[in-house]
């Protein structure tokens, strides 16, 4: 494996550089989980910033260190602002990911995602349906909810960064990283009420961003790192609050309290 | 009364319904409670998707349960995604909630929901300010606030259900459901906290949708499911918190926690 | 000094008087704080509103008893909007704050912000770098951080009240209140975990229009208490909370629990 030679300590070494740099995080993302997604920045340490008019987004796409494109409540006024932050993100060599959140049945989204994937995202993040769906092996009808299971998930991850170059990120009870020419990683920490709270995995596309802002473009290390610290902190906040208002809160602690020891400590990756 | 003869176990056996089929809940709602509206029904046990591209609108509107039309921060092209979403609601047969925020002095919004009063609501949700302005009675100039008393708040109650065959939900210190040819139920629980925390009443017109999809047409069980959920779990929060920030993650918890024997130990229904 | 005598004790009253008055609130402000702020006004005792529309705005802004323009997610449709609300609180002698978040290197929300400072806004708040762009002095490229020495923001302040007649509220590690005519005033208070929770300058902009609501023109006094309130309830937090998620909800519960006898107790004023 060329770039991930021990993987946990890669993950704690990126943390600790991403809570030293403060990477700014450009959040376009979708209108339920804005707040939270902001929250979840600074709780872990980095600096987000949500700019939504079509101008400013590219202006600030060239200042962000990561551009976040999330998809799930997307406009046609949206969509034109992602197309140029995408446009100066991709021109001022800032790393991007692409969520695209629900992908498959509803169409304005579906067509978006499919132009943007081939716009050269850094990581591309969702759940195992999302990520068939973008591969165009399935779509799925049920919106943000994943029904595929954990070896279709790894399958079309496999599939979706040969298409796209990106490494991606298939997260669900078990998480996948797939990059071309290496092996494929899975996380297996995190915890289900992370299912239970909204914006768990459109936090973790914005988390892939602040990682991929510090990673020197080692997107792969920086998916997993991604992968990760969300789900060790998942774990963490298990220990603390079992009921879905209190695991929120619980989940925000726990991405500020989450060190590299943790990672190292805690961390069930696989190669 | 024809179809709910023992109000209370019919609301148990509808919470335990819902739980076990996780109805998807399409929810055109305001800005401000978003975030809040989805962690209610993720923590009652629904499954939320907010959808606000008018194409996409519609195309979700047949795929989900439920749909919830809610006002509160209404634009021009909120206004043609919400026409679009009832539109396909309505041929596939989907019920949808229309919750009213703030109607009266504003013009936008009181133009559409009087519109959208005359296109087969299955619920109609809003405080007795709102439902009272709806109905044609009075407008009150102070937004989101309830100024009318219990008993205004009945009254419109049933007249709107009249002029809408909807069956009308207003929410307050005490709850009324009317439905044409039925008599009007009360429910006398929940707490002053309640209205200390934004987003409330907004989460319980969603929870009308919820229960509307899961209800087999019987929305006058629905909206009393509701009513008795939401005060219930309001009481049950205000045993745990009273201040209003830890009030706002205790009423998630006990959304959660709620279960069909607290419905029935400590309800109060009055037909 | 003219207008606040004995500065704690303003304050204490003020705050007694928004809580008997409940001023109701109109926030047009950024999509990542709506909820946030609409339960800081909730928690303090304020009645907050979000209305969006052009002309909804409009009719609201001569209802309300205070007006918030917060441009952190501007959009041109958005500054329709508030253009149109300012025009209408003016005419209606009702006062607004102007939140000129991340002006300076966004070209959208610099030229609004720069236009509406001549609009007659009763107070102007922002962060050290805020201020300092707005009045012509230095732009920011780090978005909302702000990277300005506390002697520069009360530099920055004293200009910037000169330019606009406003008083100006700069807050961070220390804020500063500047009206023209008058000594600028300090307070010391706050907590550095107030950073780590998005929005609280939102909100504290929110609670600068609420005060203002109450403060029968006297804005300087309205701001004060704006600083002291948010400050002495950060204080109040830290001493329950220290992460990030436990915080924010610490600090609505302070924004309610913070009592007149607090402020004059706990409060670090210095003219």
């Amino acid at each position: 494996m060329t770039n991930v030679e021990n993987p946990l300590k890669g993950c704690a070494d990126l943390l600790a550089r991403l809570r030293s740099q403060m990477p700014l995080v450009h959040c376009m993302t979708n209108t339920v989980v804005t707040g939270y997604t902001a929250n979840s920045m600074l709780a872990v340490g980095a600096a987000p910033a949500m700019i939504d008019d079509s101008v400013e987004a590219a202006q600030f796409a060239s200042i962000a260190g990561g551009l976040l494109i999330n998809v799930g409540t997307i406009t046609e006024e949206q969509a034109v602002a992602m197309r140029a932050a995408v446009e100066a993100a991709n021109a001022a060599g800032t790393p991007w990911v692409l969520d695209p959140v629900a992908v498959g049945a509803l169409s304005l989204r579906t067509a978006l995602a499919n132009e943007l994937k081939a716009k050269h995202p850094a990581i591309i993040r969702g759940n195992a349906s999302e990520i068939m769906a973008l591969a165009g092996l399935r779509s799925t009808a049920r919106g943000v909810d994943s029904t595929a299971s954990v070896e279709d998930a790894r399958d079309a991850a496999e599939i979706l960064c040969v298409q796209t170059d990106a490494t991606v990120l298939a997260t669900g009870e078990i998480d996948f990283i797939a990059t071309v020419g290496e092996t494929s990683i899975s996380v297996a920490n995190g915890h289900p009420m992370m299912t239970r709270v909204t914006g768990v995995g459109c936090a973790q596309g914005a988390l892939a961003a602040a990682f991929a802002a510090v990673s020197d473009k080692n997107y792969r290390l920086a998916a997993l790192a991604t992968a990760l610290v969300m789900a060790v902190a998942g774990d963490m906040a298990a220990e603390r609050a079992q009921a879905p208002g209190s695991y929120q809160i619980a989940l925000l602690d726990a991405l500020s309290a989450v060190s590299s020891d943790d990672l190292i400590t805690r961390g069930k990756v696989s190669l």
